[in-house]
């Protein structure tokens, strides 16, 4: 049974990491809106939830349609975002200015604890008796929403590591050694395990690939590196930021880095920050220097950080056009729906590629108990736990788009040298 | 006068880092041997220099056509390099297998270690009174080869970060902070410089950038940091991997970084490798959140490493077909003139951009006495030493091409909240 139809105002806003796509969602929205009569004022917040509290709000109907499309090819989130993850009383100061600005729709673009903010004020408004309806618009690189296929956003995040990798493999082959790269992802491996998608010759990195699921010790990942360098003369390591050691410890937490500026003072940092910094790679670097210096001498590690998932350009033409489906999807589903919910993304049984949306409940996508976001399944990680089974192609190469293509020169022997004087 | 023409084999080899263009230099040298007869068979060595002493050579006359324009495409030195820098020994090796193959033509790709390598084999023919060609083909993402107005390589590295910085000054926009990101380039910030391509608009990054040439103390950058943070609620940093204190020492020589595994063991590392490591993120986000880390929560650092010169299908055309032109001029020149050197690019004084070519003399490259290498005009660096100035865009930008437009809202005020409600 539909309701009547709800006229008033939306709020939309941004929340967490940006990616290279979330500005298509938003412009989804923007331009579905104008289809039709229900929402009068699309207030964008400025920096999410932030943005709403403070009454920061610009006019989204009124923007210049020539800007829509860039904006939405521009990676970062255009409204700005906020990593607030506001709580009852935060949502009630939400809920006030909503009912100040008679807004009835709330579109909320972010991850897992985005679509919990959006449960939350949408029980502020029940318990008022307030006509409000809310719909959380998926957006992240890590993959890991429940209930989703896949999320808006991943397949740009995936190609950029595959391209990355692919040149880093060129890059490892003309100068070999070993080469470790950390990708993003704490719970979950999808991005780092799209590293296999560069290979394309047998002995093409990554050689290995190790992923939050599948703890690993240190001793291991050397052990393992060495049987790939004796093979190979080189190696290229792929490495989750959140690998863990056998106790499911964190890495990055057992890292305590004493940094000495030369001039005597020393500081102590402690790195359970993931992001934006270099602690992990060259604790990885450091430690298979310590234990295989004597026959490797070229160890490096970079980590790709921020570039992930802000790099222009490089997108996902499939993960561009989802993004914008779900953002038009959002404003259609706030039509002729009586329910709130998430925008989730199907994987439509087909031979070739397609998808379809649904609009699930918000406490699929961020549950009230534990498993509260969703991890690489088993199948996809090799029985040694060191690599990506090649199965996992077939569930990212459409997410992600065909890559460039490589070249490389036969091995043409020269004539005998008695022809070539 | 010429010399008669000279008819035998040829050589050639890539040396030191790859970058996203050498291999276009290398099929414009495979390209244009085919049009003359003086090449009997072209020599790839495999690995520059080391695979001359081995005879490890792959025929690049006979290889398949439709693999070159790949090659040509594809990032990281196909043949392979080398960081071997020989000395008159180890030349005199070269120089005994070009006499056994009948060499009398080496191509070497490379920055000015392999300028100077070039010289060495030559002077060791010229002592043996063996007729040999030595054309030098310049290469470095660095731009700091003297005589040459800038280097193939160099506008593809300084495209890729350019466009890093457009990405990341949306990101930091977005979740606004300070945002330190270190870039290739020991002696010469031609590659930090060319961040600033990145801002379109006033209030963009990077709003601060660090050379080489230019010594800073670490209190003057954090004195800095603040002042922009002050003004614009936020802060991006572009930092050279080579930036210097006031004695003229590399930062990251003084950075000494002790790892503690968390099971007791303790290794410290000294940092004089630049590239391949976060240390020098690390160490500047951890004192810019030691000394402002109560008025700025949010600090990350991002090293982007490898991934400057290697990253597929991010290049500068110009950059690809200048690098293209020098090897083809490469093998013009070995036909008409009597002499060895180095084949320099020339901005012609036009009032678009163009460039031609001259043949340089090999020591114009790699000088016996320093300066060795080229850095940045005094010009470009701003008066306070903290940044670039826009002059800088004239130089560089039809080096880099085109960037890609960027999107923002425009920002239209709501209606009066009587007219909304």
């Amino acid at each position: 049974m539909k309701s009547t139809l709800l006229v008033g105002n939306a709020v939309i806003g941004q929340a967490g990491g940006p990616t290279a796509v979330i500005n298509q969602t938003l412009v989804g929205v923007i331009e579905e809106v104008q289809k039709y009569e229900h929402i009068r004022h699309l207030l964008g917040a400025k920096h999410g939830v932030k943005g709403i509290v403070a009454e920061d709000f610009i006019d989204l109907k009124r923007q210049p349609r020539h800007m829509l499309e860039l904006v939405a090819r521009t990676p970062g989130s255009a409204l700005g975002a906020t990593r607030d993850r506001p709580d009852r009383e935060y949502c009630e100061r939400i809920f006030k200015t909503f009912r100040k600005y008679n807004v009835r729709y709330f579109f909320y673009i972010g991850g897992n604890d985005t679509a919990e903010a959006a449960q939350i004020v949408n029980q502020v408004a029940q318990d008022a008796k307030y006509e409000l309806r809310v719909i959380h618009l998926p957006k992240t690189i890590d993959n890991d929403l429940l209930a989703n296929d896949h999320c808006p956003g991943y397949g740009s995040a995936a190609r950029f590591v595959a391209m990355a990798f692919m040149g880093d493999n060129q890059d490892n082959r003309a100068l070999p050694g070993v080469k470790v790269n950390i990708l993003m992802g704490r719970d979950a491996g999808f991005i780092t395990a799209a590293s296999i998608l560069a290979r394309m010759r047998e002995d093409d990195g990554p050689h290995l690939v190790y992923v939050p699921e599948k703890p690993v010790s240190m001793d291991r990942l050397v052990e393992d590196v060495s049987a790939v360098h004796d093979k190979w003369g080189r190696c290229v390591v792929a490495v989750s930021e959140g690998i863990r050691d056998e106790e499911g410890t964190l890495w990055v937490e057992r890292i305590r880095t004493q940094v000495n500026d030369g001039l005597g003072n020393k500081d102590a940092f402690g790195h359970s920050q993931l992001s934006g910094t270099g602690a992990l790679a060259d604790y990885i670097a450091g430690c298979i220097k310590g234990k295989l210096g004597k026959k490797i001498a070229r160890v490096r590690a970079d980590t790709y950080g921020y570039l992930q998932r802000s790099f222009p350009n490089i997108y996902s033409e499939v993960d561009a056009a989802e993004a914008r489906l779900v953002g038009q999807m959002g404003v259609s589903y706030s039509l002729d729906a009586d329910q709130d919910g998430s925008v989730a993304l199907v994987r439509l049984p087909a031979t070739t590629y397609s998808v379809g949306t649904k609009l699930v409940p918000l406490e699929a996508v961020a549950p009230p108990k534990p498993p509260k976001f969703r991890i690489l399944d088993a199948q996809y990680i090799a029985s040694d736990g060191n690599n990506i089974n090649d199965s996992f192609r077939e569930y990212a190469l459409p997410l992600v788009g065909d890559l460039p293509k490589v070249g490389w020169f036969e091995q043409i022997a020269i004539p005998p040298i008695e022809d070539v004087k």
